[in-house]
């Protein structure tokens, strides 16, 4: 990542372009396909995963986050849902990085409400029509493979299928104008009257609560990339306060400054210690979904905190891409919506502890005497 | 602004250029010049032109940056500080937009020690050569002329020159990869032994202190731009969750919501207050700098915090430049930071009523006991 | 207030006790009845009764309360929904303090939720029976008066009565332990069939409407009280970081106090401008109750920020109620949630601006599919 | 805990007196003395001493704090820096609270600044006299032992000695209307010729330096007495949130309201992990003290927001110490700015981690040019 990536990464990320020649360079880190074993992936350990996630989100957060849609959501998915033969067809080249997926569950009306999507698969000869709208769907503009979810028209439950990059009906159109992640090629994906085979239904998706146990997962990595990256921030700021010197002494040597720099630090080590044991709970199967929820939401509150501050720090530079920190600081907001906003996550942690969903208001109609 | 430059602005945003032929359209809104009387000049109050800084910041923080370097620091040195022969042949024009001006202080190893800048004046038969670098210059890369402030080698202090777009020995180089202000052509400034002839030196910067009546009425402006971007930011969250509905019901009937978007309103109510009183000292000759500085430091530090709230209300739209308040979020952060950062500003206010100086760190040999 | 209460403040907020001796100087000052013409009382504008509220809290924000229960609450519903015979007969004796008020809405049950209390007031022959229960009524133990609110058993409406501190069937209990406001004697009152005659009932309410007028000053001058408050407490930080030493210098000479102490300085001009606005839309008849709500809500939540900053300056001392801020970080915490919390006076303002009413939560029995 | 001193904690914080019958069941936990091994100290593990203070604190942090001045400060000097004698002398009886410890080093003027101490000890034959003044010394009104700290006039280091109750010269006086650690006797001694003999001076005292492996352990169980308060917080919180109804509904249905105490719950769960760090660092000797430092900074600064969080959740019951909320936000004050206020460890953390300190501000004489 220091290497390769570090030195092209301002320039992408200000061209908003993907850097398709450093995918096999990715590839080799062997780290597509995380957790999963067999089928060519590394099996690594949910805590070996996350802080794999946490190396490259140091570096770039767009990496990161590109290689997570692949990985954590689109491998994942065939891993946990898919038939033995889906496996053995798809995963070892999407786990060298051969074949590259994404994850299609977001539609445009329905964002934090996705399991009210509107997508529709109908059964037909030999295979399902699918049609509707997915959005927001990275790496969706050239992945070769894309995890599709849709409505069952017959039993109105959730279903998964795997749709080829050329099959007929389906477009994908790259988002412009974003702030953060720039490198990640976010879509708009159109569905008209897609055919997928029945061999490309998974069978391990009969409902949204299926959803579930892959983000689960993907959560917990999502959690850990924030915590790359406010390490990466803080390590920009403790050198840039050493070398830049003001008022006759290093920015390092002022009260204020340090003050900052030493709360950033207690902001990571608190988050890293929040994600490390979010890993030790899921590896001893104890993992609750308001558990990753909180995690994920909290680590990403302090990480905006700490990218907020480093910003501040780095002065006028702190505006500048090339210094690591102010993109970092544009890339963790996104991070802080997906997979769930931070208000969703807090209400999905709140229910699990009081045992009531606040997620709707009340009743519309009702007039409040106050 | 709402019909000529709301429709653009993304698009230059996102490409970093500059919309050279929206720069008529400004000129003909008759506030370049802003206080300045005669000479074409509009001659606004203070809160006349405080009112039209937010103005212009509500749609586009860009535009106003753009405006205000021109307006508010580069002409008015010439009308504080010029000769009558100065004003006279170069303000008319820059009223009416036909020129740019840019204004350069700060320099690579400067910034909040502006005062100890190294670039050099040195007094040569017919004029001056000026020998030094300049860092930030917004508009300096296409501006018709440039005040630039440099250390007179016979006096040490500081005085001020207007120098021209061709003259040899300039060049002005883009600096690229801003994460906000992304139209504002900021410039790394070289000056190469740049020859001014005496009638461009202005004969009232005799010192560090003449800059500090510009910065004054300049610090007001700024502060205003927070607080334009903060009502654009809020309108735009208003509408939003009024039209976006999640979980049947409309974003804006969502207590969590209600309680982000009340409290957006209370900051900017307070911020337009500061504000507005700010001018009012300024009109009653009774403004400090330490309430200029706390002005603009209170306002942008509350207008950090309105943005990034707004940020989070729009969900993934909100890290999309097309919603606007994306683009503001990002633009606040140069805001923070220019014209004295927050934490200098805080130092000068903190001097001002405490009676000391603690901008510089103890000496550094002395090692603490604790 | 300085002369002779600040000597005494911290024996009494100690103790807990009340000094009724102090009662006729606070008398003395003539701003009991605030705003109301006539009767013996001041007639003072709203603004003049917001600094006066603001100059008694700034030396202790417990007789700040006990004069507002008093009169911007008590003395004022008799103004305002009393008969002419009722003003006649008690507002000149309460405006000299040698009457005390008090004003019960408040239920164990019923706090945000106040406009559901159930309290009854059952007509009988010659006036009226009370029958209920009433929680933190300030001034309850000793008030010579209680203007009680109770729900009329025919109409199911909130009407008004006064009720004499002998009646009886009333007994107030005081509320011990409190953290804050420790000078005010808050009540719990229970009425067992307490008669009050047809004189005694004020005509004016007949509906949970007719407080909101009332409550639309009173909620102004509350939002005063933590202006008050902070402007202590400033003065205090000032002082003392100019006294205090530490490592040779004396505190206010460290950039971090003088950080927080100019943090605390734009707070409170802030709050001091956003309350001064309020005055004057109340007085141009422009004042709506969501920008009553959100000046209470935000400046409150401003003063706890801006005092828990002083706390913090003041080290240990910080935590004696000697210091006069620690008296007033927690004489802020009653504040911030009397008169509507800071949430509930939030979702008001919310209504306002955005057309819904969120202060219930959706029915309890719908699951949420996330 | 719950069952002896729960029910009594409110009455005695109220009145600010300790329980003396308490004592005895204090010092039935087996808890003073913590890791000290031997001499009838209960010799556990930094760890099991750690939860120990949380699971006292989350039930009160007065006797958390008595427990801890006595054993963390007192006994463990003793064992750490006393002689084979002193320590079979005092130790079993204050190991079972027979007798009790206080621990003297802060004084009027040097608190921040300790190293500076003023009180001076002069060898004179057979012992030393003891001249100068102490403050804020928990447990010194009542203390049958008293560990102070003072400037030897030969070495002009610091020096430690055991100081007895009933020494001629010596007086504590109780510091009164703190508003936390309430049940807490703070006292400011005055040392008049205060004779200790030879036997009573601290052999393992010979510089201030010395202190430093006292407070390396001390500071770890002041940092688990904000995770104790937090925990109880959080708590009641929860209770009262599924307990009390307003518009009908649990408060535990609110969406604002879950979103607080899922904060909380962040917040705790974050604190018991960087408090468990910290022990496993000291428990593999690796713990530095800025490491100490930022856990006793980051915890408590973070305990405070967890406490207001749950303060207003309480709404008025929440400034009742009653529920134990209120009580809780209060004693978190004191233990926020004792043993380093928040600002000096984070200045001693930003020592070690940039290489500078920068705990004295700049010469004074000098005036900066901004």
């Amino acid at each position: 990542m220091e290497k390769e990536i570090a030195p092209i990464m301002t320039e992408y990320w200000e061209k908003a372009k993907f850097p398709f020649h450093v995918i096999p360079k990715l590839g080799a880190l062997h780290i597509a396909g995380g957790t999963i074993k067999g089928y060519g992936c590394p099996g690594l350990s949910i805590t070996g995963n996350a802080v794999a996630t946490a190396e490259v989100a140091r570096v770039d957060a767009s990496c990161s986050t590109f290689i997570l849609v692949h990985s954590s959501l689109a491998m994942l998915t065939i891993a946990l849902c898919g038939s033995e033969e889906q496996k053995e067809k798809y995963l070892p080249s999407l786990a060298q990085l051969k074949t590259v997926g994404c994850w299609a569950l977001t539609e445009p009306e329905y964002g934090s409400d996705a399991s009210a999507l509107k997508t529709t698969a109908t059964k037909v000869q030999g295979g399902w029509v699918l049609e509707g709208q997915k959005r927001w769907i990275g790496n969706s503009t050239f992945a070769d493979l894309l995890v599709i979810f849709a409505r069952n028209t017959t039993s109105n439950q959730i279903n998964g299928f795997i749709v080829k990059k050329d099959a007929p009906g389906l477009t994908a159109t790259k988002i412009e104008n974003k702030i953060g992640l720039r490198m990640v090629q976010n879509g708009d994906i159109l569905l008209k009257r897609v055919f997928v085979g029945d061999e490309d239904r998974l069978p391990g998706v009969d409902s949204f609560q299926d959803t579930s146990k892959i983000l689960a997962v993907s959560r917990i990595m999502v959690a850990w990339q924030p915590i790359g990256l406010s390490m990466g921030v803080y390590d920009m700021c403790h050198r840039y306060l050493k070398e830049r010197k003001q008022f006759g002494a290093p920015l390092a040597a002022f009260q204020i400054n340090q003050q900052k720099l030493v709360q950033m630090l207690g902001n990571i080590q608190a988050m890293v210690l929040v994600g490390w044991r979010l890993c030790k709970l899921y590896e001893n199967g104890k993992m609750t979904p308001g558990q990753a929820s909180l995690g994920k939401s909290w680590i990403t509150l302090k990480a905006r905190e700490t990218a907020a501050i480093g910003r501040e720090l780095l002065g006028g530079n702190g505006i500048l891409a090339d210094f690591l920190v102010a993109k970092a600081f544009c890339d963790l907001e996104p991070i802080y919506t997906y997979e769930g906003t931070y208000d969703i996550n807090s209400l999905v942690t709140g229910r699990e502890v009081t045992g009531f969903a606040s997620f709707k208001p009340a009743a519309l109609s009702k007039r409040s005497r106050l």
